[in-house]
């Protein structure tokens, strides 16, 4: 485990040097499945594979319970290593901010939507650490779930915007046997709204169909909230279909759609995504 | 001269692989002897200099007229080369900006003062192009005039708090005989106002003089003030005594100062800057 940025960047520099291509798999540690898969799938494509395990405070707003966020280092080195990595970095939030952060980097219009007006700020400090993480690991390839599309659609551009010499590869959605997304936060449903959260997913697909079958995109968002309101439970925050690319709304005959679902079941705030393509008519994750 | 992100990168991976240094003097064209200073000093430090040539429009106001920024291309590959770079990188505005922009390199405090409220966004524009010259570069020293101070200071801030693989070098002034700044925005002075214009370095003498006596930062500001008012042509922006690594107000009994100066002499606006050191009581650049 490697907790120094100059440490870390000699041992990526090394690899590099002795030409393996490296993967990069930003965490914020808590590792589960869905991050194996991300770490496996990094191993599968790179010669070696590093691991960041990061609680950036910069994304966390003033009401969010930063301290209250699980650090679980051990068994994340663990699971890191199990599926393929061959380091870990776990910087203290010293090493990676010395002084306060007078830097952001902020990118426009796609942040300021669903997850980035439930938390304001929030894709600021991702968009900055996020920034600072591979300029540290230096030329990789790096890592992003689909689960947090959004994010991934913002790290896609800022990386272009700044010429970040990373290729950011999206990988797909880890699910329970009912649909259900992984998520650290699921331990937290009660066993009645536990039955219900796979309705997410399952209007994920009842647009998906929609849109196969020749729907355009607000009849793809009407068919996903038929799904969703059908369950009491769930207080619905939104369900669109847009641009998997830009997030903006779809051209008026889209090949391509983004279907992005959030609600709030007791407790605990849901999200989930599916990719839906036009001829050959297939579902992507 | 190279014209694509593709092919600079690979120039300069090259160049690196092969064991060599890399200096990098981005510029935006127009080439004087200040830039001259700037390429001969990385070529003295480094094994290789790249010198890059981009009229950035990210960092001019709606107002400020970017189609009339002097563009000498040849002259600047011409004097790039004949101060020891090997490589000139002048891409198009399409080739660094494929689409429209919507990431920002935003330096909060320090760049909305002084150059930043005269240029309302411009060093959000400075910001986010050195970011994404740095990017594109890679691991290199960066070799920036001092005569743009504060535009050096906000470099510095990002580059730390971004962990860009840059180290970044500031350089002195070059002056005419009479203490004049060089800028390119000299050779619009009127005879009258050129004899005037040297007034701008005076007055930084004048506080650095008052500095080493054991004048505090006030008195300092007083005695550059003195000078600059005692010329009527001069209508004066700022003469400032800070610290010279935040730019903020200086501590209560500074062992260090940045001077800065500006002020309108017709239609021309002119900077300039000192960096003062108490014991050995020496003035720098």
């Amino acid at each position: 485990m490697i907790d120094t940025v100059a440490a870390w960047r000699k041992a990526l520099d090394a690899e590099r040097a002795a030409g393996r291509n490296v993967g990069l798999v930003p965490t914020m540690g808590a590792l589960h499945a869905g991050h194996a898969s991300l770490v496996a799938a990094a191993a599968r494509d790179c010669e070696v594979v590093g691991v960041t395990v990061f609680v950036n405070p910069l994304q966390f707003g003033a009401h969010e319970d930063l301290d209250a966020y699980p650090r679980t280092l051990d068994a994340d080195v663990a699971l890191a290593e199990a599926n393929g990595a061959g380091y870990v970095f776990a910087p203290s939030v010293t090493e990676m901010y010395p002084g306060p952060v007078k830097t952001t980097v902020a990118v426009a219009d796609i942040t300021t939507r669903w997850e980035g007006a439930h938390r304001p700020g929030h894709f600021d400090g991702v968009g900055t650490v996020v920034t600072k993480l591979l300029s540290q690991a230096g030329p990789c390839r790096a890592y992003f779930g689909e689960k947090d599309y959004q994010q991934l659609a913002i790290v896609r551009r800022l990386v272009t915007d700044l010429s970040i010499a990373a290729e950011i590869v999206g990988c797909p959605i880890v699910r329970e046997t009912d649909g259900l997304a992984l998520s650290s936060r699921n331990v937290r449903l009660t066993p009645e709204e536990r039955e219900v959260a796979p309705a997410l997913h399952r209007a994920l697909l009842a647009g998906a169909a929609a849109f196969e079958s020749g729907s355009g995109p607000e009849d793809v968002e009407r068919a996903m909230g038929e799904v969703l309101s059908a369950q009491p439970l769930l207080e619905v925050d939104y369900a669109v279909a847009r641009d998997p690319f830009t997030l903006d709304l779809p051209a008026s005959d889209p090949r391509e759609l983004r279907l992005l679902v959030a609600a709030r079941l007791g407790s605990v705030r849901l999200i989930d995504n599916l990719g839906v393509v036009a001829q050959p008519l297939v579902a992507t994750s």
